[in-house]
């Protein structure tokens, strides 16, 4: 009931902070009515366990659930909960798989979780242009297996069956990125509910080009920003060419240092690698425990080639070369489909794997990247620091792009033990913004890393991410405390 | 004088449109003494052939020039000369080399040009990272040229040799985008001043990742900004190992439709073509009269591969059989260095090629892209257009991307021809709306498409760009009355 009282407040003051006045707590009936008027009453929760189920991501991340989950059916119904949430001065979190990494779905100032699993269709698919539009609640799973016939495939693929909206707003990358790009590169167009309502289209409405220069990049600014400037309710995605062949491979090393400058050797050749993953000692380990597989326990490369027989067979040849003039153990290529969904099952189970090496224990994911020439620093001070911090940590990356995760476990009731975890994750950051690299390759800054995005774009930067946040939401209530 | 007055009216009326009131006129001499202060005073100038040269770019866009040209040496001279102009409320224009084609360095509001050529250092060659930094007086030859011997280049190739930075000012793209991609894709970091003198680094000073989640895409929303935001005084940017050997070709086709369905199947077919080109009937008469060449006068595709020798020979023979089921009147391969340099010299000299079919006269550039599946349409409709209105226009056109140009001969003192080149490209312009294009895919909007823009992103892209405009360059002085 106070918060209905509160808009009134917001337009008497309207230069006080309104959402730090904000305390949580129970919506008015009356709003709560409202919300079911535009999707319908079984369509709104306010249970604690639904709101629980809201409140959190895969992360160790934990705060307060929304005050209500409201589960839209179309793009209209979307923008009329926001003009409703904007004329209530109430905050809005969008939520799509609840698979991210960095808090971003918490409900930090409560409000109104809209969750947009219902809206799952694929509403266009254009194979001559080689595009896509699908609505938030499609998964890259579903989108793919919807091509299987089209000749066609979405190669963005950040291993949990997220969805592919939830992946534009948190740029997401994956495993393929080191040859078909993030969704930095894949998003072509996004329809946004803005705010207030409003309804944008960061293109231009239905439009689907390959590229253009007409005014500022919309679709640049949205992909990535968290929920934080509005929600996406649509996506147009770029698509590619299902390769005619793929080759898998696996090469071992004595060092890190002999894996990495064997991934620049073979960027530096152009061999059009599609996936190239780096696993340390630990989490091959952890894999073979896991994955009931035999592999040695040492730096290792997961490789991946698409192309055609003849074209994979020379860029097979060529990795193996390089790989072996830098030491490797050995070159093992498995050629059978089985073979194949063994070993990449393997790498897509790494974090179960890790978890698995200590029964109990919840995961926290660093995601630094640094530039590759200072990959291999990293990872063996990064290996050093564990040790030195007795933490339990296997370490996993996209090599190719220079991005790499530490696995961590922590006991989620020992606070000094996640205290630990904090403190390596921090000097992490820090160690990969000293070597001019990112604190966050992939998952987003979300609650976690906002003190890091700071040191790293510098006061100039977060001044103006600060401005660009401050008019596309002038009242603070898109995802708030997210990213600034 | 009464220029130097205009700061104290604009701070009493702060919501009035500043720049609307000013007129164009002399600088007072105090302001033109702190301008050499900061850069010395022989790169100050305020002759009228300086300021003169400085007033257009190779378009037919003609306006007035700006009050004085300025050529710092450092970011630090150019803070300070955009602090010195936001203190006056004084317009700011950068001029790179001057090749843009949509008015982008014509100052509307007279102003302070600031030239960046003599700002040509290569800062920064990181060649394990693949990246470099460089000032924005370098130009995408000159570059190149200092990367011969380190096994790396830079694709992008908007034809005239641009200033790399320009470049990333207009989103620029060329003949190698449906490989490499565009100035989107391969600007890793920009360092800008902002318009009150502030410098931003836009993904923080000094990193250079190959990618990242950390907060909005600053990078993204100041590449094709037009000067409009900033100016950008160095860039990071990302190169690609330069091709083990590369074959180019030539292939007629009898219909615009057979050239088209032959770059979609080569597309679907992920043959990594580097350069695909279209060139009409009318393009192709124009290079033979004058490179002194015998191509057949039809529908033609220019290809380059690039690739080991091996691959190269595969990815050839496919487009050569995809071209055939396409009903390809021949397949020419260029195999000598010397006959592949003479067949894109005439690719590169399309421009002056088109303008020597009638002396005298000038050209305009139309720069529509659409998605691949209605190019042939777009393409018979703009040679019926151009029939139907009586002028001469050849076209060309980066067709795996989607994107054409229309070169229209017109004589610039015939305000008759003028209008009637006009009518056509707009209504070309909307022909591409209405196929789901954009009206620029690669030379800006600049002066002449601001309208269509509007009707491209519709009212709510174009309130959200006023938005970020105003935001971020509250004044109102950088490069005034372009894009928005």
């Amino acid at each position: 009931m106070a918060r209905l009282l509160q808009p009134v407040c917001w337009r008497l003051f309207p230069w006080r902070g309104y959402c730090s006045q904000r305390t949580q707590g129970e919506l008015s009936k009356g709003f709560v009515e409202a919300l079911k008027a535009v999707v319908g009453s079984s369509r709104v929760s306010t249970t604690a366990i639904v709101r629980d189920q809201h409140g959190h991501d895969e992360s160790v991340h934990r705060c307060k659930p929304p005050d209500a989950v409201v589960w839209p059916q179309n793009a209209e119904q979307v923008s009329r909960l926001a003009a409703l949430c904007y004329g209530h001065g109430l905050p809005i979190i969008p939520f799509g798989t609840g698979t991210g990494l960095e808090g971003g779905v918490c409900a930090v100032q409560g409000g109104v979780c809209i969750n947009l699993t219902m809206m799952d269709r694929i509403l266009e698919l254009n194979p001559e242009d080689f595009s896509v539009v699908v609505e938030p609640g499609v998964t890259h799973r579903a989108l793919n297996t919807h091509l299987r016939a089209s000749g066609l495939w979405f190669p963005v693929d950040p291993g949990a069956d997220a969805s592919l909206c939830g992946m534009a707003a948190t740029r997401a990358s994956g495993t393929n990125a080191v040859r078909y790009g993030t969704m930095r590169d894949n998003v072509l167009n996004l329809e946004v509910v803005l705010p207030d309502g409003r309804l944008l289209h960061t293109a231009g409405q239905g439009r689907h080009f390959r590229k253009s220069a007409a005014g500022y990049n919309l679709t640049g600014l949205f992909v990535g920003s968290e929920g934080t400037l509005g929600l996406i309710t649509a996506a147009t995605l770029r698509l590619h060419p299902t390769p005619e062949a793929t080759v898998v491979a696996t090469c071992a090393f004595p060092t890190v240092q002999a894996a990495v400058d064997s991934t620049v050797h073979i960027l530096q050749a152009a061999v059009p690698v599609a996936r190239i993953e780096f696993l340390d000692d630990v989490m091959m380990d952890a894999c073979n425990k896991y994955s009931k597989l035999n592999y040695s326990v040492a730096p290792t490369l997961f490789f991946e080639f698409h192309g055609t027989k003849e074209a994979l067979a020379e860029q097979v040849q060529r990795a193996e070369e390089i790989t072996q003039n830098n030491g490797a153990f050995h070159f093992s290529w498995a050629k059978e489909a089985e073979e194949r969904r063994q070993l990449w099952a393997a790498r897509h189970n790494a974090w179960y794997s890790a978890l698995a090496l200590r029964p109990g224990s919840k995961g926290y994911s660093t995601d630094v990247c640094v530039p590759i020439s200072r990959l291999p620093e990293i990872l063996v001070q990064a290996k050093e620091d564990l040790k030195a911090s007795g933490i339990t940590g296997a370490i996993v990356g996209h090599v190719g792009d220079g991005n790499f995760h530490c696995i961590l476990l922590v006991d989620p009731e020992d606070p000094e033990e996640l205290h630990r975890v904090k403190v390596f994750a921090e000097q992490l950051g820090r160690r990969a913004l000293a070597l001019h690299g990112t604190c966050t390759g992939e998952h987003g800054i979300g609650l976690g890393k906002r003190h890091l995005l700071q040191e790293e774009v510098g006061a100039v930067g977060v001044q103006t991410m600060r401005q660009l946040k401050a008019v596309l939401d002038p009242k603070g209530l898109m995802n708030p405390g997210k990213v600034l």
